[in-house]
């Protein structure tokens, strides 16, 4: 087999958000790329996760807010059409085709090629195309960025793998709700998934290791989110022992320490891991699997030249879309700095380091109530030994939250660094705090005093007046 | 009449929300502190403005917020209970009785007295009672703060005055909607009202003198502003010349330019002034009326000794409960100051100075859709001299403002000072923005370099990440 050989100054290996945005940066900077897809291009979030999980969550969002307003409620005499949610969230993922993406890369400058992507040596990477058709090498004179993101992790239960479970994938983009959806875990995509499907028809069922929700965030994020699945019946098992699986008759059995569980389908969302099977890392004398370290400007750890980067979730950093593409941005820069011989930086905040990987990574979770965060929890303060101090106040109180929905609830959650008189962390959970929660993330980013912050006024009354509120608590 | 004397520390004329700020931070501060309200305290927000007119809006906003979501739009199939909207109106305004703020009052320590106050010497207030029963002069030890506000200000109109027209407090507290509403005013208080009373089930023409609504934002702001209310069936006439008013068999005539217009009432709102008669501020040898100049840290200019202070609309500075609330926490924090015998900090961003009235003023107008701005337009950074760039970015092109809305339409405008490279001003037009602001707000107050700006990852897929497209927009 003769294998064609073509040379470019960049090769992303995956064309997710990540991986494009990589390449959108190189090709900015002049750099002739190339990005290689095995599966769709625009990758795990366009199709199944990110955007089909809020498309699925929206309308019932929506609803749900306008019920919450006496006047507004008597309006709301129907039902969500399950038909018209499914249909728009199909829209929102191109019905799983990449044409738009592919032209977006065109018009970017960007080629592509078809194919899973190997090292087959230092800068080589061979390329296997989906039919079979003839290899591709590639060669990279500047640098080769692995941006292969992860995968649902399937844990090691008896029988599990064998009842075709569904993963994120399968629970962003089924074409019908479940009579009983049971779910494996309690994280974010458990938690949005049972809140989506419960709306949408299902009786769901939450099956949680943990004796919590929402675990690595603050406490009451997961105990707010749990009481109101709860309130809306959706049956929650903490410190569940998932032993067994099995389908009978289409059912599927799950074997539990509280007896079997029966359910339509099974959604396994346990955690993620990172897809860097068949990537060739024994070119560069890694052996194991798993996430790939990096430092601080996304190289992989260890490797000879400066020229193998990990972006995105295969890095194991910060397994969010959003952090991916902050990371491609400043891998992109370091690349196209490197290429044309300039120094980069690798000092804190600066353009070629993703900083905000360890001090100011945002999140939400699109549950009702939804929670927002950034920043250290009380409890990573306390483990960093940060002088500091937690701040709480409930949303509800203030004036805009009240205005928003009868009988709002919600906390904010302020960490304080009390030494630098900065903040460290900042989480609120409430309905609709999502949008909050840039404020939090530039006061954190941009390490701005508190004394400063009694100056940035709250509009009335928006709920964003919850600021003001913990500015007077902290005071005291 | 013989009259009763009382000492104090501070004297507060006027109970509004920023009067009760200021007693709430020097009595907070130690200091003996009497209110003196004539009519209802908590004043013009709580029972004639921003509480009852976000009351009216609110369920506007969350029915037309799920209509545009497919799915979720098949459940509103009803109309909005107008009467359970005004009620829920009502007890925004706690029914315009101000017992709850009589006993925050009561608990905060602060005194009230009822009645009009007036100087009849330095630091010294003889108060009238409402009732004409015996007067009571209060002798301020430290400060005096004039918090008395504004009031509508009705145009000299032949006839005008005799008509009952509506100002705001009609506005906000009508008991139902009338058939046909005039309003004269193109700025906020119109716009408001224009689309709450026609949600509500009123016919609204607005009669605008200027040739577009919203003077002072990003002209963008009245552009859409405009041509949403003309698509829900609001006349809007710019350029309008009202030329005298008269009641006709119980309706309104207008005559203007065009002819004469009928109508059931006629909201005036065509701007505000400042409440300043009968304060005696000869005795300060003030002789005219209108807004009383302040230096930063909000003193009356020109008065001897530091005891005469002019907070909140009374000054002209920025008319916002909000900006008005932060001038009372400045200027109480500098009567504490003075009275402890501290340094009152009068330089930019200090605890005692309100800096943010010049570079930071937050607005949002509650409108379909909503206007949120701060800091400087586009003109005001031209008219300043300031060297700077402006970035457009349509919002409807972010993934999570596609979620929020199908055929979501909004603007995002940054200014941004191209010599310091920090963001110089903010306007958010579209729906939903209000919350969005508060992230401008702390930028720009906090002078967060744009280079840093660029760790401040938007969470995706929120509305937020506007804030990734201004600065792709503005690295360009």
């Amino acid at each position: 087999m003769t294998t064609a050989e073509k040379t470019y100054d960049v090769i992303v290996i995956g064309g997710g958000a990540v991986g494009e945005n990589v390449a959108d940066i190189t090709v900015r900077g002049g750099l002739r790329t190339v990005v290689v897809e095995a599966e769709l291009v625009g990758g795990e979030c366009s199709y199944w996760a990110c955007m089909p999980s809020k498309a699925l969550l929206r309308g019932t969002e929506a609803l749900s807010e306008a019920r919450a307003v006496s006047g507004a409620a008597a309006a709301v005499t129907g039902e969500q059409d399950v038909a018209a949610t499914l249909a728009r969230r199909d829209s929102f993922t191109s019905s799983w085709r990449d044409d738009g993406q592919v032209d977006w890369l065109r018009r970017a400058g960007i080629d592509l090629v078809r194919g899973r992507g190997r090292l087959s040596a230092p800068r080589r990477v061979v390329v296997t195309p989906p039919d079979g058709t003839t290899e591709v090498t590639l060669v990279a004179r500047h640098a080769v960025a692995i941006c292969t993101g992860s995968q649902a992790a399937v844990p090691t239960i008896e029988g599990l793998a064998d009842v075709r479970p569904w993963t994120s994938r399968e629970a962003t983009s089924a074409q019908a709700a479940p009579g009983r959806l049971l779910i494996i875990g309690g994280g974010y995509v458990a938690c949005e998934m049972a809140t989506a499907w419960h709306a949408l028809g299902s009786t769901v069922t939450m099956l949680v290791r943990s004796d919590r929700l929402l675990p690595g965030l603050e406490p009451a994020a997961g105990e707010a989110v749990a009481d109101s699945l709860r309130k809306s019946g959706v049956d929650i098992r903490l410190c569940a022992d998932v032993r067994s699986a099995r389908r009978e008759d289409g059912e599927v059995v799950l074997g539990t320490s509280d007896g079997d569980l029966r359910g339509d389908e099974v959604l396994v969302a346990t955690g993620r891991a990172a897809r860097t099977e068949d990537l060739g890392l024994d070119v560069v004398g890694m052996e194991r699997s798993g996430y790939l370290d990096v430092d601080e400007d996304l190289r992989v750890t260890g490797v000879d030249g400066c020229w193998l980067y990990a972006v995105g979730d295969v890095n194991g950093r910060r397994l969010l879309t959003h952090m991916g593409k902050y990371q491609a941005r400043q891998a992109g820069s370091a690349i196209v700095a490197r290429a044309r011989g300039q120094a980069v930086d690798l000092t804190d905040w600066s353009p070629h380091v993703a900083t905000a990987d360890r001090f100011a990574t945002p999140s939400v979770v699109f549950t009702d109530p939804q929670v927002a965060s950034v920043g250290m929890t009380a409890a990573q303060a306390a483990d960093a030994g940060r002088a500091h101090r937690v701040v709480e106040y409930p949303i509800g109180q203030v004036g805009g939250a009240r205005l928003f929905a009868d009988d709002y609830t919600g906390t904010a959650i302020a960490v304080v660094d009390t030494e630098r008189e900065v903040l460290l962390g900042m989480t609120f959970i409430g309905p609709a705090v999502a949008e909050l929660l840039q404020a939090a993330t530039i006061a954190v980013v941009g390490e701005v005093p508190i004394r400063r912050l009694w100056h940035a006024v709250p509009a009335y009354p928006t709920i964003s007046e919850i600021w003001l509120r913990l500015l007077e608590s902290y005071r005291g």
